[in-house]
């Protein structure tokens, strides 16, 4: 048993942020401690994602107080861009948020996204576990900004909110992110603005053609997380998703699932380095490299010669 | 030869069209075509990107014209998304790059985003070919949003040009998505708005911390593609980079490491293929993936033992 596990179960709110701090940095410590940690499976994980200033921040400080109000221990992750730019917006929300600073029931941690997201959707499920074990029934994760980096984090969620304000820009990345697909709840925050309900219109025309089979379609919700209005049912809709994922069997389908592209992203990273050390130190494979007269598909195909596990195998494209 | 390259050096503009095509839709017919075609080593790619509604198709629209002033024909490439949202503006942007389509040395193609820019990067640099073989000096290559997929195809450019407009909250976004750290020319457009020269200190002040050393500081210039001032500068600094890429060879060396890193992405490809198959088709792997008391790195770990050429090389993290 690694002694924070032991400590976590004892209540001790401080060993929950070491924890995590030996998560997100990986390695031998932390595999030792994810043994001791039980898997936080009885733990909702809400994922929260929507372009910078759609207001996700509030709709969580929202949530957060709906779930107290039920007695439920609250977790939140929020994953911070390490940006020159956002100093300010983001200092902004960590305020919003300190009002629960003082609720023992609240757990709240920034992690930092040092450019690349790639690793962090594997340990952001990871660090549910802590916040699982100490009693966490919810925990929120919520990225800043919309991208695939985000889409790949939000695949770590059971249920995925995806916040839109009407007449945004941003849409188009919205979009082009991919996770109006992985969107399970709907939230046009900002209700008030002129274009809302045209975009409720627009979401509910696009979902409903996608979600005929499924069992599942999601709800598109107008609210005002200012005012409040609409963001209780933003909650209720998180809770009728999870009884929804419960009763079908669809959120274990969905945590193996996930597990399991996690493994093989694992592996991968692995054959990632194999073929660097091959194009560094290999003389056969410098060469087919820097051979300008082949393009890339036949200098692929010549190298996946050398590779006969894999070429007997998989055909290239 | 493939017959398409032929129409293309006799000056036939409908076998371009053809081509890419070709190529966009891959396969052997496309590995064929690029056999035949030169490598498009003497043509300049530059790339433009920028958050939606910054302005980046009039700014290629001025650059467009530039060049034609020099004499030189040009390509544009758009990389659009294939978004439920984007019909507006992106019409807008063909409405205005309409003006050249009567001009015969301008070739104008669109490319659409199926989801995912995965593969794209790779066609992108290939599509280039037919409008090099084609006469083409300088290729314009567009996409739209900035995020990490778009940095992978501007990665395809000799020169890459960011166009930033102050007060965006899509800054954030910018900033994440690690475009910063590839771009060779910063375009602050819409400079009448009031923030334009803070925005254009803000970089300025990043751009030279990193540039120390390299060679080449990024310049940072305010513009108005609305109005046409500044955009000279723009077009400009987009040829004193290119002559710098020639003068220190930083050019080719730039786009070797690309093809290298073209052809191990295609390598990766093909690993991933086999990890599926393994997956799907292998009792041992299923075994180990269905384990739900293995965490995702234990699990990596049991399977590597399965692969021991990779496992002999490389250690999981």
């Amino acid at each position: 048993m690694h002694p924070l596990a032991d400590r976590i179960a004892a209540g001790d709110r401080r060993a929950v942020a070491q924890a995590m701090t030996v998560i997100e940095q990986g390695g031998a410590d932390a595999r030792e401690l994810l043994r001791s940690l039980p898997s936080g499976a009885e733990c909702h994980v809400v994922g929260l994602t929507g372009a910078p200033g759609a207001g996700k921040s509030s709709l969580a400080d929202c949530m957060i107080r709906a779930a107290r109000t039920e007695g439920l221990k609250v977790g939140v992750i929020a994953v911070d861009p390490s940006s020159p730019f956002s100093g300010g917006a983001l200092l902004g929300d960590r305020v919003r948020m300190a009002r629960h600073s003082a609720d023992d029931g609240v757990f709240i941690r920034s992690v930092a996204n040092r450019g690349s997201l790639g690793g962090l959707a594997d340990s952001a499920r990871d660090m549910v576990r802590p916040l699982a074990a100490f009693g966490c029934r919810v925990v929120l994760l919520e990225t800043v900004g919309v991208g695939q980096s985000e889409v790949d984090v939000m695949r770590v969620a059971d249920t995925v909110v995806l916040v839109l304000i009407p007449g945004a820009g941003d849409q188009v990345q919205v979009a082009k992110s991919g996770v109006m697909e992985i969107a399970d709840v709907f939230a046009v925050n900002k209700s008030d603005l002129p274009g809302a309900d045209a975009l409720a219109r627009d979401i509910r025309r696009l979902v409903e053609q996608r979600a005929a089979g499924t069992g599942w379609t999601p709800p598109v919700i107008c609210c005002s997380a200012a005012t409040g209005d609409g963001v209780e049912r933003v909650w209720q809709a998180v809770q009728e998703h999870r009884a929804f994922l419960a009763e079908t069997g669809l959120g274990q389908a969905r945590r193996r699932q996930w597990h399991q592209e996690a493994v093989l992203r694992r592996l991968e990273t692995v054959f990632r380095q194999w073929l660097q050390a091959q194009a560094s130190r290999n003389s056969r494979w410098r060469d087919v490299l820097a051979d300008e007269q082949l393009d890339a598909g036949e200098a692929a195909e010549r190298l996946l010669e050398h590779v006969p596990w894999l070429s007997g195998s998989a055909r290239l494209e």
